[in-house]
């Protein structure tokens, strides 16, 4: 498959109607926009695919605002994409049956911290950083960190998770309740502000992970935590991928509660050495964070350093000091970008897979030996405390050939995934880039369960047409 | 609202078609009965409404077998009511429309253990008391603990979850994966053995918490969770509600993880301390339970130790002995028949709420005023961490003002609950008996999401017909 054309690109594609663009230049004014600039920036993400611009942008302010337009755009049959912060990574925003763009990133007020409960509600537009800047002096925190400053609307529509999850769940597990405007504009909250319900269907956690195809979510009320009295840090490294995953494994099976285990493959820590400065040996490594008290960080520390010298890991570096664990983590935070920069003027195609723990030493390690043949560099990073990771694959955009064998890299990464009774993706979604990959992780029937679900919230197909799965077998 | 008459007697009830009865005891012999025992055990659940026998009951054994009896029920039009351990407690068994009751029961075996995975695969009639024994030398162990000893295809069902989930979460977020037989017979996977996915819709739970009226579990995946290194338990005397109760939200805010921490009223206690010869002092009280290593365990019981002193706790007493804690907690596990002993051949009205834990003192307090005043005895008892407690209602089932009384009890502690931003139902569902409180929590737009699912999924409505919500406005 190469990518030029988006596979979605036969959907039947018209100009707006000129009622909807009338009504929309007169309703919202300014905040209105066919400008060819803003349509580009909003035609596009992090994917491979090239841009698909929509037709026009509107930037909503409120629910009500949203509601108006998923009423004009229900009426009238055009497509309507909400749009986040644009960090998403297979395609999700892609007009590739034109419409709007609605942007609610001006969005972007907490609404309510209810520390005592320990949630907060925020509008779709604020960032993760954002809230945690806004939230500081409340001690708490919100834990998932996909890497990129995400909105949280964004990261609700893609069930994002990241480095945290081990501990503190994905999304999925941490959205207690959701404002969602209907395709038909109607207003709908789900979930109560209680931890728990048993009051019918689960709203919440169908529109988490929907990606704009079955709602727009304008509120969004998560939980947080209490920030932990301790935390500390580490760092290992090892021979073979094989052991330092195995040293994972060891981890959770043993059920020691570590907030964070990253692996990073020695070709990302090349990486990371250029860009940051650091001098670590050039094998794979696993980041560890831990928290909890005083006492428990250090129990939980030995715990974790005896399992990875058992595992023939070396050179367990502590870092208690906050500017310690911070160069550290930036470090691994930035690793994108310093792995872009292996091969100057690159472009990465990113995919991620999770695989059961059992199969995650000989994911990784099968996975390892198909990229290094290719040829290509492909650094891998993961989360593979929950059997999550992630390659990135290099490749020249001025060379189709290379954006070739990094989709034949990415299929049979997924099959192998799907094989060991994986997924096609822990994290980063559908969108686009992976709606093949679906009929082979759940077949057509569930998917026709999906499809059914889709054409009952949203009967004429408005809502982020074209992502997800096709609309017929 | 009296009870002799379940809301939904209104709904057509027909005799079962013969061509359906013939094709069931053809293909099913023994296994299919029409006998009047039969159908009047498989129409009654723990509620407190009569009977409502199904027409006829089938003993399945297989995934394909299922999916046959769906086949014929949905081609004819057929209600067909999964029934697991019967111990759900809202009507939710109660054949209102008369059909088919699909007994899973022998449906039984635990298909799968993948202790490195910590996960386990199971039938949906097997018990969450025979799960923990068949896994007992893994070193693992399956947290939801409702009390009851359900089946765990009931567990999903009603979303159960229990005394851990403050620690280890509801069925929600511990189900990885489902086979589900569909209305017209199909057999579907939701889910993969990976530890989190974002591909595409969360079928899982979708299914999770619908009360067998989308689809039929017939096949469970769930995490297991290692046996803690050290368990420890306490209890301790409260001067009232309101202090017990907000010791529970000092924890909580803390982010100690405890294990459990039940509420046991002091009406509850004197049943408790009949019941199984203790000498508490009859004063509100909480049982903690801690898991974690030996210093963590003693960290996290001398933390909530001094919480409790500072609201006026008293006699904290520990028990790290097996012996004492199963002593301890076999007389929170019995406290339901220890209260049906208070008043000597009553029914007990149970029903639960779920609120924010900022308000779960204020909760409880007015409950217990508003309790008090009826003149009826009601125990109260609550996994309280998670903001959910129950009350257990002790009437004469003779005496129908009493029921009547009951039940405006309960709708007020549901108004209560929702006014607080809680939910009507924490942990037992909606079945029959909470219908009508689901449009005042989540309105009638919301339910319309609800009933489109279902329309688009059980187009014919032989799925539980009658339950959860009414088919339209």
């Amino acid at each position: 498959m190469n990518h030029p054309t988006p596979p979605q690109a036969a959907l039947m594609r018209r100009p707006l109607p000129a009622p909807v663009a009338e009504a929309l230049q007169a309703r919202f004014g300014d905040r209105f926009t066919t400008s060819a600039g803003v349509r580009e920036h909003h035609g596009r993400d992090e994917s491979p695919f090239p841009p698909a611009p929509p037709d026009a942008v509107v930037f909503a302010q409120t629910t009500e605002e949203v509601a108006e337009v998923a009423r004009l755009c229900n009426e009238h049959g055009v497509p309507l994409i909400p749009y986040g912060a644009g960090s998403s990574l297979e395609g999700h925003l892609l007009a590739v049956a034109g419409g709007i763009s609605l942007d609610v990133s001006q969005m972007n007020r907490v609404l309510a911290v209810n520390a005592e409960d320990l949630t907060v509600t925020v509008q779709p537009g604020v960032t993760r950083k954002q809230l945690n800047q806004e939230i500081k002096d409340t001690g708490l925190f919100f834990p998932i960190d996909p890497g990129a400053d995400a909105s949280l609307g964004g990261m609700c529509a893609t069930r994002a998770s990241g480095t945290n999850a081990v501990r503190y769940g994905t999304m999925r597990e941490n959205v207690l309740a959701l404002t969602v405007v209907t395709a038909d504009g109607r207003v709908i909250r789900t979930g109560t502000h209680a931890r728990k319900s048993s009051a019918g269907y689960d709203l919440t956690r169908l529109f988490v992970g929907s990606e704009g195809t079955l709602g727009i979510i304008t509120e969004v009320t998560v939980r947080l935590y209490p920030q932990p009295e301790a935390i500390s840090a580490a760092v290992c490294a090892f021979p073979d991928m094989g052991s330092a995953v195995r040293a994972v494994i060891d981890t959770i099976q043993l059920g020691v509660p570590i907030a964070r285990v990253e692996f990073v493959d020695a070709l990302a820590i090349r990486a990371i050495n250029r860009h940051d400065r650091l001098t670590l040996p050039e094998s794979p490594h696993l980041f560890f964070e831990f928290h909890g008290t005083e006492a428990g960080v250090r129990e939980q520390a030995e715990t974790v350093q005896q399992i990875t010298a058992e595992h023939g890991g070396s050179g367990f570096e502590w870092a208690t000091r906050p500017e310690d664990r911070s160069r550290l983590w930036n470090a691994r935070h930035n690793a994108y970008f310093a792995m872009l920069q292996l091969k100057p003027g690159c472009k990465a195609v990113t995919t991620d897979v999770c695989v059961p723990i059992s199969r995650l030493a000989d994911c990784v390690v099968e996975t390892e030996r198909d990229l290094v043949a290719s040829g290509l560099p492909c650094p891998i990073v993961g989360h593979v405390g929950d059997g999550n990771f992630h390659v990135a694959m290099l490749t020249d955009p001025d060379k189709p050939e290379e954006l070739e064998l990094a989709e034949s890299l990415n299929a049979r990464l997924v099959a192998r995934a799907l094989a060991m009774g994986g997924t096609c993706t822990g994290e980063h979604g559908v969108g686009l880039h992976k709606m093949d990959f679906l009929v082979s992780e759940h077949g057509e029937d569930a998917l026709d369960v999906m499809r059914a679900i889709k054409h009952a919230l949203d009967p004429n197909g408005i809502l982020n047409p074209g992502k997800i799965f096709r609309p017929s077998r």
